[in-house]
């Protein structure tokens, strides 16, 4: 048998979506709800696989099923395509499983031609509608389907406009319409070298074609990619019967949404224009009127439409997006869709279904797209102002939020005009760890260089700061302490704005709206609690981080980077005198200090937790991060060191190294170092106790960084232990307290098993992970992934998107085997990844404890968690 | 029932050295032989691991059992331990279940006091020996077990030798020997506090106890770690009744192999000195005899010697090596094993034993350490005139072999002074690979920094080229072009030479022999080809070493770097100017001219290799390497592309990477340039047609490096087939060719079943997919692991010694996974470790096909190749 790839409407299965598209099933759906559709077919999307297959070229046997379909539905409106005297006329449109710009929207008025567009003039006793659809045909088609730019047909247009002293379209007349059509056909022929396509069949034919090829170009791949959309997926093509909105004053065409897709409210919202097809209504040449005014203009056609969005909504039991023609007065159903929402609009919306009773809470729960709650935890340039203004320069929306404040050129004059009550805008080349304080006295970063998982984004994100990176029209003059933006060259003295959703950049001051936890924010989120198993921790390395990651519903620090507390202004100096230091002796004096540093950190962090768990790293990044790098710098340090320049200098170099990422970090500083592994573990041990003695009830977990034997965790892990009971018996306290790792490198999962002899848990570091499973270093991929995405190699950016069959590998492998000796380890991830919708989705499939991720993210990850129990609990119910 | 850690000899079973360590289990079997063997008894490894389990303390049971078992021994020698008038005297030994040096060795005359070597003088009526036994065992014990070094005793007795004018230690008389002991004793109240003990039982136990530490001592545990030996193994220790070589004239004690070990040659080998105890033999101080003159000082005891020796090499089937002691004219063997010998003898004697009879083919295979052929396989120099001269630095011994040359300093001037026919010794503080072609020019190379496995450690093992790295005593003024060893300063006008088997570096020339094939060689060769299964190909890049690798035995090229031949003087500028073209367009020129050289590179290489298969990497480094880094280089290049500075410094600023190990390199640069990609397949199918029109046999492998994902392996492979097939279409010729993968990326082996849909073959990289398993730089781990060896926590660098735990796992899976899906895919190895035995015998144990290593280090993994095979089929028959 062959395959079927074509199917009238009223054939087709509404639920299956992957064959016929979100489009196609949809109006299969409204064709059996007895919804007034114009009739017509769909194409498959194997057809569309099969045309890939076939070398981008439709087979006979689907074009002779298009055309056997093709045939039923002429019959029904009692018309024939291609015919010269009653004329069949189609739309097609693309239609793929998941929603995706990008592609090929929709040709209108197909089957027209010379011939026939005059036989549909006399028919229809309309000339000018006749007229207006060919030169709308033309125009969509040669752009489309051809690829002759749209702009050329307005430049057309215009002159026209001009030379007959009009201003609409509508003011054309039949015969102007006619000179038009005259003019886009020799156009299209000086162009192209050939006729306008006067065959209806191979316009059809080329039609399809058309939209099966725009499923492959750079747009709609690169939408894909960002979306997590299968390239091989494929897209559907509709055919449908035209009705026409253009026909004359009594016709129109509109959108309309079942509720306010920017509040929620449940009210009908949208608009329409009389006399105009599709495209008119966006073009915003006129402006459409609301969709309350159709009761004026026809009130029979605005209570049918009514009707069918109720229809509709409490079909799909959520709020739609839907699209209407009124032809001659009578209406017309062309499309239906869930509508987009803002992620305010999600939360009303969700709570309104379920208290109408249209969904359960956890089938609510649903309709919430996780990562849309970004929206409402970022301060948000107040939009009124927005409206008004435009940005100066584009970069990468590389962290959500809105910032305004002077420009500063280096994160120390950041702390110091900070410090004075400045509000700052860091502009940097690139960052690097020495910024970190910098960036985070400044209200957002602008940086230059760098992709969406530079230093700059991911710190960035990590603090919940606004930031734009990889913007290369921004030009910065570091000597000179200027920035060009534009034609402008902005100081120290000017103000900029930065919109981290966006990626614009802004001149001057712009006032931010704070986020708001609204009642039905806070009731969503108690459901999302009450259906989820995974627990959610944040990466929180201050008391102020672990005190947001309290407030946005964290159950636990999952990741506290003890070295970011070594970054301070402060303490840099201990640090290097530590680091410096040439003998165990030498560095018994700054690991003093830096003891009592730490303990006063952590006894910060304790207390925000009340209890909750709360894990901390020992020092991780390589030492060389620490040290300057500068000649003056250098200098600097030599003299407050009292060392000369060439000792210092050669210090630093020694520590260079070839592959930081792969060299002498994590808990290899352990074993060369272990006098600070002592320090660290007695700076936890005394914290605990002294908060403990005040009424706290610590839970600290010690976790030892980059282990890729079980001798590297054993080894820390024993000076950890002596040293926990060592300062327990000085201080005749008993602190609950555990020993794991992170799971990062790639060796340390596959020996899992033995690992976790030594581990009370695994926390997989997927940031590291992915980087050491892909061999791909973070810093430099940005190089070469696009390419990747274009070539259609990678689908998604790997530290973004968990890699679930690599990566992921890992960590179920890692899971299963250290589970095997060890029933209790606990298990979780603290990558950047803890934060990622699909990315938790699959921690929950696999078993683990817990995400964590930066407080910022606690409540996506929070629903996230809570839609990945509800999919589990409703697989095993089938 | 409690552990038995202490048997007699002749309670022990011989058979189990794992138990008794190698000293004890052949001196149990030598008791059973009825051998004349001292009696005494084994403390077994076991108690060395209850040693150390119970914190460095010899428990109270197995010190019970010690005094016990010494009870028997006594009561068959009629004597008692401690007895103050008949006093027993034991032996102490330690002896691991592998022979290694670095660990305690011997104390003789144990049990002796103040007390009891009165009645030891009397009852002997010779009190000299008994004063000198008396004075042995203090200074040995105080050296050994107290820790007081020997050369403070050795000052004592030159003083005392000068007094008395006399120049040999036999010229003490006995009252000289008594002074002597008041003095050693003396001092070592002096330096101790206490007195030399007196108490026989406490001399033991110390004893026991330093055995048991020393294996603990930084030398063992860094001989175990070059060696392979597992740090839990443990010593055991033999105490053995005292038997007198020191007795008087009659008198002695001797050393003999029953074959020369340094030819093989089946002689009687060794010699003795009379009236002495085992450390006289050794410390050159008098000259002992030869073996064959024991004919004439005691003929019994000769024949009777030469008797057992006869035994015990047939009762072992192996060349023996033996101690003995006469005592009173009566011989005692004190310790038999397995002789070492050099490689040469190692064939010799190997041939030998098959021809007598004494072992089988395979049997004798067995006896030859493959490591060892590698001395067979570089030239040495000439061992007559290194005995006259001393060296005058120490380096590692990073690439065997030696060189006489003058000091060049850099690559570019090695080439110029190689091409006027100077012999060079190339000294550098490190390399790069730009220094590839002044590395290959020069006899030998000498770098101050960089460890066994640095760049130029790599690379010349890779080239057969003496090296020496990580000499940080060589004082590099590279400006001055000078170098400072010792208080020496060199210039280029002057010639020292390199041991690369040693390390040595020697002032001036000196004559090398070159290399012999003999008879035996060939033979030892042909009876591994026979036994093995697994096959041995070898790594290069030109001709010349495809040559090399053909006469050494390889059986096809497993790695052909592509892009060595880029850093040619002739092919660098094109290699230049490909980077630095900024479109697909410009950079056909200089791909076109590189394609030519190619082509010719390939045709070279497949000639050579008449028919056997050729693995071809497609360009693999970062393209960063092959550009110019310091100012005046750049400014030479810049000029000569007519760039400016700025334009060009840029280009090389972006091109640097944070981690270029992880970086814009493999596959990924075949993604990005397509053309380059495409060139290189065009060069192969090319080169192939134009040797296969002459009657060739091509087989051409072309293999993608850094592949992690099927769909890169795929994009590649689609160029190369299209490519391909265009080729062979133009010149009407097929080609025999295959494309495969390097697996290297973890996530390439996690995948292997998806990525072997796409290849023919697999080849392990093992450096990369260590460094990446591991999480370790190879440049820069370096730094951190010999604390890594010192802590205990890795026992051998995994660079050298496949990780068969964690690479190893990934090894086999991805062989698996692969063959699940093609059972066909060929499976080979090509990192260094190829050429490493263990990693050899893992391969042939994971059915791989092949394994690929250096053309100097093919014979070694064919003959580890061969006794992996001899070792499973004796598995199989058990």
């Amino acid at each position: 048998m062959t395959k079927k790839y074509v199917y009238l409407f009223k054939d087709a299965d509404g639920k299956n979506k992957k064959l016929f598209g979100g489009k196609g099933a949809n109006l299969a759906e409204m064709t059996a709800l007895g919804m007034p559709v114009p009739p017509g077919f769909i194409i498959t999307t194997e057809a569309c696989s099969r045309y890939y297959e076939d070398g981008k070229k439709l087979s006979q046997d689907i074009i002779d099923a298009v055309f056997e379909t093709l045939r039923v539905v002429e019959e029904s409106a009692g018309k024939k395509f291609g015919d010269n005297k009653n004329p069949f006329l189609v739309s097609v449109r693309s239609g793929a499983p998941v929603s995706m710009p990008g592609m090929m929207d929709t040709i209108l008025n197909l089957g027209l031609t010379d011939i026939s567009v005059k036989a549909l003039a006399e028919r229809t006793e309309n000339p000018r509608f006749a007229y207006d659809c060919y030169r709308r045909f033309i125009q969509m088609y040669s752009d489309v389907v051809i690829g002759l730019e749209k702009s050329h047909f307005e430049k057309v247009i215009d002159e026209m406009k001009k030379t007959k002293g009009i201003k609409l379209d509508t003011d054309f007349t039949a015969d102007d319409l006619q000179q038009l059509i005259q003019k886009y056909k020799a156009f299209f022929l000086q162009k192209k070298g050939y006729e306008f396509p006067q065959d209806p069949k191979q316009q059809l034919v080329g039609a399809i074609e058309a939209v099966f090829r725009s499923w492959d170009n750079a747009r709609a791949i690169s939408y894909r990619q960002m979306n997590d959309i299968p390239h091989s997926l494929g897209t559907a093509v509709t055919v449908q019967s035209m009705v026409f909105g253009n026909m004359g004053p009594t016709s129109g065409t509109g959108v309309a949404f079942t509720r306010n897709p920017s509040t929620g409210e449940n009210k009908l919202y949208g608009e329409y224009l009389m006399n105009a097809q599709g495209e008119d209504v966006v073009a915003g040449i006129r402006t459409p009127s609301t969709i309350a005014d159709l009761k004026r203009d026809n009130l029979v056609a605005y209570e049918q439409f009514v009707l069918a969005a109720s229809v509709l909504e409490k079909h799909f039991c959520d709020m739609q997006d839907m699209e209407f023609t009124i032809e001659c007065g009578k209406l017309y159903m062309l499309q239906t869709r869930n509508g987009k929402r803002t992620g305010a609009a999600a939360i009303n919306v969700a709570i309104d279904l379920e208290k109408e009773g249209l969904r359960s809470k956890e089938d609510a729960l649903c309709t919430i797209n996780p990562q849309q709650l970004d929206e409402l935890l970022h301060p948000t340039f107040d939009s009124k102002t927005l409206k008004k203004i435009k940005e100066i320069a584009n970069g990468l929306p590389a962290s959500p939020g809105a910032a305004s404040g002077a420009i500063a050129f280096s994160a120390e004059e950041a702390i110091k005009r900070a410090k004075n009550g400045e509000k700052i805008v860091l502009v940097r080349l690139e960052t690097s760890p020495e910024d970190i304080e910098g960036m985070s006295v400044s209200q957002g970063i602008l940086t230059a260089r760098g992709g969406l998982t530079s230093h700059a984004a991911v710190v960035a994100r990590g603090m919940g700061r606004c930031c734009i990176s990889g913007c290369p029209t921004v030009e910065i003059n570091e000597e000179n302490r200027t920035v060009k933006i534009g034609q402008k060259v902005y100081t120290d003295k000017d103000v900029i704005s930065l919109d981290g959703s966006s990626g614009k950049i802004y001149d001057g001051f712009i006032p931010t709206v704070d986020p708001e936890i609204t009642g039905n924010f806070q009731t969503i989120m108690s459901w999302a609690n009450e259906t989820r198993r995974l627990k959610v921790r944040a990466n929180a390395d201050t008391p102020y981080d672990a005190k947001k990651a309290r407030e946005f519903g964290a159950e636990g620090i999952g990741l506290c980077r003890s070295e970011h507390m070594f970054f301070d202004d402060a303490r840099i100096p201990v640090i290097r005198e530590m680091i410096l230091s040439k003998t165990t002796e030498q560095r018994k004096a700054p690991l003093k200090k830096l003891l009592k540093m730490q303990r006063d950190d952590f006894i910060g962090i304790y207390k925000e937790m009340k209890g909750y768990p709360v894990t901390i790293r020992f020092l991780d990044p390589p030492l060389h991060e620490f040290l300057p790098h500068t000649v003056d710098e250098i200098t600097k340090l030599a003299n407050d060191m009292h060392l000369t320049y060439d000792e210092l200098n050669r210090t630093v170099n020694d520590l260079k190294e070839a592959n930081p990422m792969l060299g002498h970090r994590g808990c290899r500083l352990s074993v060369t170092f272990p006098d600070i592994a002592e320090m660290q573990a007695r700076a936890i041990i005394e914290a605990a106790i002294e908060v403990n003695s005040t009424g706290g009830n610590v839970k600290a977990e010690i976790m030892i960084p980059l282990v890729g034997d079980v001798n590297e965790l054993a080894f820390v892990k024993k000076i950890v232990d002596e040293t926990a009971k060592k300062v327990m018996k000085e201080k005749d306290a008993v602190v609950d307290y555990s020993v794991g790792t992170m799971i990062e490198v790639p060796r340390a999962a596959l020996l899992a098993d033995k690992v976790a002899t030594k581990a009370e848990f695994f926390s997989f570091g997927t940031n590291d992970l992915t980087q050491m499973t892909f061999g791909f270093s973070r810093d430099d991929a940005g190089k070469f992934l696009p390419d990747y995405y274009e070539k259609k190699i990678l689908e998604a950016d790997p530290f973004v998107r968990l890699d679930q069959d690599g990566v992921g590998y890992l960590i179920k492998l890692a899971s299963q085997k250290g589970r095997e000796v060890k029933p209790t380890l606990k298990l979780g991830i603290c990558g950047e990844h803890g934060g990622d919708p699909a990315s938790v989705e699959f921690c929950h499939n696999s078993g683990l404890d817990y995400v964590s991720c930066s407080p910022y993210r606690v409540p996506i990850a929070i629903m996230a968690a809570s839609q990945a129990a509800i999919k589990e609990k409703k697989k095993a119910n089938k």
